[in-house]
């Protein structure tokens, strides 16, 4: 197994080398990354923020751009898919939509270009500043694309519920409280769109991740996994997946699968509700 | 294999039997059903009746009682699929609402105890005669059921809509006229609920009904099919109706399937709509 695909730094490693970076609240320093202490917050989490000229640079280079944020409902999401219109991941989102309240805690379990982080944080940040959305990621490119497309396309108050974590997705339960609910924790497997597609998530972490998240996830939750399989390593993915699905006890869950037959490639998606 | 499993009779042996029985219309007439040509269509349709003396007995028999008739919105039965309150049926059921229209033709491939029968006709049934029914089914009981469900359950222009054959799945295209173009054929597999559990649809007949099916399913429709895996031979229709599906070419069919994977007997609703 390439040593690429396993998370390659223990969190405390990670925690060490931010404060190092840059320890207290800043904007237009050098350094891609301020790292912070949120005054409001009674909680020490750290963010990663994006100042506006490393914005314009990041814009320069092949970054992804600023999108209208549309999400389906549930029913146009679903007569899209079935008619091959719409993809697995507007399903994922749309039925987050009916999960996710205003105010909750949720997790992207691995943010890539941070689509799904932004939709997460337009359900969840609300003004009065309840709302949190964790963005976990092990390769920084894909902060850093996620920083820049939260910069564009969200408003202060919205930009605050969030903290991005350059961190492995089998760490969360060393990065989100566990006095915390979690309301819905979301993974996007395989590799990050536009980089380097050697570089996937793997099924002996993805597992140790699904694990986790089970564990903070709150009653009434949901963990939305899509995996992709068209790429070597994938079909091992899928099967942790399943595997990881199948035990869990149906008293106590709900997990099914949408998958596509006659597009073998085609994205699944693993839906697991915690009753 | 059991004999009984499989389509027992030719479907000229069908026609001719039923020809001899009641070649005009009738009701009130001692055998259980009247088969006539309904003098307002210009296609020569065979249609089965009940009439209320007999109703009053499959009444009074364990037959099904009036239901009423509640078919949920798409957010709602996926939501509820995902959380564990929703069937698979009334997922598919609630995306059929979304494909069919009023005056549509449309196949219930396996009636069974007449449900989603029932729920076809209400789709598609208009006042002004059109909107058309096929019910199909192997078993004798089945059609009772359904005829006497309708009967309790419909006006007098839905079940004018309904034709009703007891005849296997698998024989559909030699029913129903090719220049009719079908919306939605329903298969729902396995065994007559109440019934024989013995005598199930099985692997063999049901890929040539689903071959039938796709050959007269019209642009834009749908072939909806839940499998049942908990009786023995229900893994086997599984693999076949999965084969076939992937079998569909992906620029003309989408392929799909719903499945819970920690419920190993929880039914599968596979779907599978033209382009």
């Amino acid at each position: 197994m390439n040593s690429h695909y396993n998370c390659f730094r223990p969190f405390s490693h990670f925690i060490m080398e931010t404060l190092t970076l840059a320890p207290f609240p800043s904007r237009g320093i050098s350094s891609r990354y301020s790292l912070f202490r949120r005054p409001s917050s009674r909680r020490n989490f750290w963010r990663a923020q994006t100042t506006v000229s490393e914005l314009a640079n990041l814009e320069a280079q092949s970054g992804p751009k600023p999108i209208p944020l549309e999400i389906s409902s549930v029913e146009e999401a679903l007569m899209g898919f079935i008619s091959g219109r719409r993809k697995a991941t507007e399903v994922a989102q749309a039925v987050w939509k009916n999960v996710v309240h205003r105010g909750d805690t949720v997790i992207d379990a691995t943010c890539g270009n941070g689509h799904d982080t932004l939709a997460l944080v337009k359900m969840v940040a609300d003004k009065l500043g309840k709302g949190c959305v964790y963005g976990l990621d092990i390769q920084q490119s894909a902060i850093d694309n996620t920083s820049s497309l939260l910069e564009m396309s969200t408003e202060e108050h919205e930009r605050k519920s969030v903290q991005l974590f350059n961190v492995c997705h089998s760490k969360m339960d060393e990065i989100i409280p566990k006095e915390n609910p979690v309301r819905l924790v979301a993974f996007n497997l395989g590799y990050l769109p536009g980089g380097d597609k050697t570089l996937i998530t793997v099924p002996h972490t993805t597992e140790m991740a699904l694990r986790a998240a089970s564990k903070l996830l709150d009653s009434k939750g949901l963990i939305s996994i899509i995996v992709y399989v068209g790429h070597p390593g994938g079909r091992d993915e899928l099967e942790i997946v399943e595997a990881f699905t199948s035990s869990l006890p149906a008293e106590t869950w709900v997990g099914c699968k949408f998958q596509m037959l006659n597009r073998p490639v085609a994205p699944i998606l693993v839906l697991l509700f915690k009753k």
